[in-house]
């Protein structure tokens, strides 16, 4: 199948140094990050100031693509890893919804995110409880 | 900045065969669609079929890359692309929450999907209220 090519629009700066320093899901935190966009790409962030929620997809490039098995914290069973939120897997796009605590002209300030520093970042969509929330 | 190659785990079998025939958003829609995962990434389904809800990642393969303003429907007013949900977008990643109807060893039928037919899925993650929603 043919493959494609991610072409990162800015990383993330984050008080997450090192694999174990990173939160088990970044919702459950309150540390604030950083998003720096690539100037090349700023004209895409206008307006995103006035959304409260954004969607982050970001590339965990420290990720093991070669996994397809994975065992959650605090279990004990292994499952299939899409069946998991494991950050090893095949393509290993992470998925966050954070709060949006302001823009700084290329630098949005985030609180919810979970990436290490220095995680490239795959795109920005802002977050709608329409169609994105079950409950 | 480096980039990555996304390589696809699979397509959708979708009733949405063109870009005029797909929903706005797949979640308003009652549509069945399907994913066929490729055999080698089969053993990363196990127990997929124990959730209710899914996060789909698909590649829009058929968008425009190099847009970076987007009028939404229903709207005249242009927006950065990361302030609207437009298939074009630098890294068309698109995301979906769906409902999980079944699974039958490679293929899932789900619904809310809003996907073209032959689309390339990214990745499949089980979908957790308690991180992934905001309400």
């Amino acid at each position: 199948m043919t493959h494609f090519e991610i072409r990162p629009i800015g990383y993330v700066r984050s008080p997450y140094k090192e694999k174990r320093d990173a939160p088990r899901q970044g919702r459950l935190s309150d540390a604030v990050s950083e998003i720096v966009i690539d100037d090349q790409y700023i004209v895409g962030l206008e307006d995103v100031e006035k959304r409260s929620h954004l969607i982050i997809l970001s590339w965990f490039d420290r990720a093991d693509r070669t996994l397809l098995r994975a065992t959650p914290p605090h279990e004990k069973i292994e499952h299939g890893v899409f069946a998991t939120r494991s950050p090893n897997r095949p393509n290993p796009v992470a998925f966050s919804v954070v709060d949006l605590l302001g823009r700084d002209r290329n630098v949005l300030r985030v609180r919810g995110l979970d990436a290490l520093d220095g995680t490239p970042v795959v795109d920005i969509k802002p977050y709608s409880p329409d169609i994105d929330s079950v409950t």
